[in-house]
């Protein structure tokens, strides 16, 4: 077998076989296949396309490229939540003290990643004293013994994946659903969870632009994890506009906490909720979704959530104490709210320009050796569909350095467009593809 | 300018700028810009394809990112030929000779190649002692004393093209018309002539199998070289079987030689005659085709053409007695007829399939560090619309190694198709571009 003709085959819009596919990952993982030819085949994918079944056989190949972790020693149906990440999207924080309180077991790796703010163990990190390097050991006797674990990646999980997702991002091949869906979902599956519950994004915060491209996302996704045999079920929501008002890493740990007093913001709420749902039926918490519903919210209501939070805080030696009092998380020193310079309804907020603004704060890796400053962020007080007068606070800005910013206040303005007209209200949850 | 950028706007389907092209072209050059962002590109051309535009600044990009040659030191108008290959193409061997001694000054830069049989410097090696290594002085030297002189390429033309096409052939971006005509041009236009005439092969043995891929890529390079302000006109002949009888080095020498005394076979001395015809209107010693043909033909009936060649191969050190007794070139050890199996009308020849019993006989390089046997070969006693008995040869083969000759005469026996019906005769040359 020769890389030259598998490119050929698929540039001609041929179907490579599962043979041809393992031979190309497996060469490129171990070195043997060169950057060059594997660019190469990743444009004419990006044109010819692959197939349902090109996509799945690509999918295991990067899941068997390296360690696949074993959550056997767990009890219980193992459910793992992935995001295509936004601006805001704190749900881990919130939603897996969630089900972990309704009997779910929670074994997540998790990375840091570069971004508008950090990853979920960044965020942890605003417990202070919070370790995410536990041994595999401590990992699953965590779960065991409370519920939930989260730890850094430690093991090599899909190394193949890694290697050409650094290829694809300098070649301009990023942009293919198969080769999109079939990164996330090697990672998924190498991480040993027996249901993936996905929450697909789309809007102008999110990499899907379009509703049609975040379902047709969500469809290619399910269908690998069906074809890999793991329950998997796709929520679509919206990322036009930040999840819940907190941008920032501590600020959105902060609005996690809240959630779990039954004072979180109405479309965060509603993510859990219907996240959640899918989580517990898939997990066999529940029969239905009015079922895990009300499992989820009694949860909530009787202070179960928070409190497995602090003692999943407590058991990886985080400072609990923050659970129950939020000034305890980092704090910025320069608190400022953002007038809005204009009257009416706020009718667009263009996502992404918000998650800058956290960037420039700080909040965010601009490279991999980056520091994150936990303290900052903005939390905004009007979003799409609110009316605001002239000097009102749009957001309140969190900040440790006053030319970043008003550097970020900028960015913040241009970002929000005031009609005068409300615009159309839209759905917040898109769809569920299963 | 970022690499990026570039193969993104191409993949879109954009048309790129020149500055572009050269940012991409002397970033690749210099080794600023890695393979794999370019194989990915080459991979978006392929499918997006090039605007003229493009491609001309693509060739110039190219052409200029080594050595130019300056060819005004030579008097006259400079006329390059240039084949796109094929099966028995020794036409430089005859052709140079005759336009010579109707006074274009020929003044040529060749290579060895890799091929069925050599490149036109290994086929002049026959000569004994003939010398290719000439310094710029005594190339120049040698076309303004006796008209001809033919080194080994010492400059370095076109590197760009040189590392491109490296790159192109392991990653299945070869076939794109506006990326070969490019690779062709800029190395024409680097090596300095005043005009250019193109002789583009199409059939079985040719790179281009159809007439409509040979035109196409006749009409791209014509307009490179228009755009580029050199007159340039193309030809386009049949390779669906070898040109005239004989395939291998030596044999193909003889052959030559025989056209050059008159007696050569039709095909050949047809495309001759309409190339050199080409040749002798663009360097300005013919006013049209019919004034001169005659003067091509006259040099071969008076003897001035195969005294040229002796003057040229005494020029650079070759024994020219072998040009009046062609029983002093390299002779094979065994020379066996191929007898037909079948009586019928030749119908159909595979013309590459002949160029590989030459490659198995030694005649050609397999690798870079191959050494090519001079002598081996076959010379085809029947063609194309022949009538052969059972048992009458269809070919001699000359060969050194009994076992290599035994697998080229099945090899060769597979090329031919016997037919009860003559076929319809095809046109040799399927027309001019200009």
């Amino acid at each position: 077998m020769r890389m030259y003709d598998i490119i050929m085959k698929k540039r001609n819009g041929g179907e490579l076989t599962g043979e041809e596919i393992r031979f190309f990952i497996e060469g490129y993982t171990n070195g043997k296949i060169p950057d060059y030819q594997v660019s190469a085949l990743m444009m004419a994918i990006f044109f010819q396309k692959m197939t349902e079944q090109e996509t799945y056989e690509l999918t295991m190949a990067m899941t068997e490229s390296g360690d696949m972790l074993d959550l056997t020693a767990i009890k219980g149906c193992k459910v793992d939540k992935h995001s295509t990440g936004g601006v805001g999207d704190k749900t881990s924080l919130a939603l897996t003290p969630m089900v972990a309180a309704c009997g779910i077991p929670v074994a997540k790796m998790s990375g840091r990643g570069l971004g508008h703010t950090g990853g979920t163990i960044d965020k942890l990190e605003s417990f202070e004293g919070f370790n995410i390097a536990l041994t595999t050991e401590q990992f699953i006797e965590n779960v065991n013994t409370i519920g939930i674990a989260i730890m850094g990646q430690t093991a090599d999980l899909a190394p193949a994946d890694k290697k050409l997702y650094a290829l694809r991002d300098v070649t301009a091949t990023v942009d293919n659903m198969s080769l999109i869906a079939s990164s996330i979902m090697s990672k998924k599956l190498a991480a040993g969870a027996d249901a993936i519950v996905l929450d697909v994004k789309t809007g102008s915060g999110a990499f899907m632009k379009t509703e049609e491209d975040a379902f047709a996302l969500a469809r290619e996704m399910v269908q690998i994890g069906k074809n890999a045999g793991r329950k998997t079920i796709a929520v679509v929501s919206d990322m036009d506009q930040p999840l819940g008002r907190a941008v920032g890493n501590a600020l959105e740990v902060k609005e996690a906490i809240d959630t779990l007093r039954g004072q979180g913001p109405e479309d965060f709420v509603e993510l859990c909720l219907t996240l959640g749902a899918q989580m517990l039926i898939a997990g066999g918490c529940a029969k239905n979704t009015e079922e895990a519903r009300d499992k989820l919210q009694a949860v909530i209501e009787d202070g179960s959530a928070l409190h497995k939070l602090a003692e999943f805080v407590d058991a990886q030696g985080g400072d609990s104490k923050a659970v129950y009092d939020t000034s305890l998380l980092p704090q910025a020193n320069i608190v400022e709210p953002i007038p809005s310079k204009e009257e009416g309804y706020v009718s667009k907020i263009a996502c992404d320009e918000i998650g800058i603004c956290s960037l420039i704060l700080g909040g965010g890796r601009e490279t991999k050796e980056s520091e994150i400053d936990l303290s900052v962020g903005i939390v905004l007080e009007k979003k799409v569909g609110d009316y605001v007068k002239a000097g009102e606070p749009l957001a309140y800005i969190y900040a440790n350095d006053r030319q970043k910013m008003e550097q970020a206040k900028e960015r913040f303005l241009g970002a929000y467009t005031i009609s005068a007209q409300k615009t159309e209200e839209q759905l917040f949850i898109k769809g569920i593809v299963e």
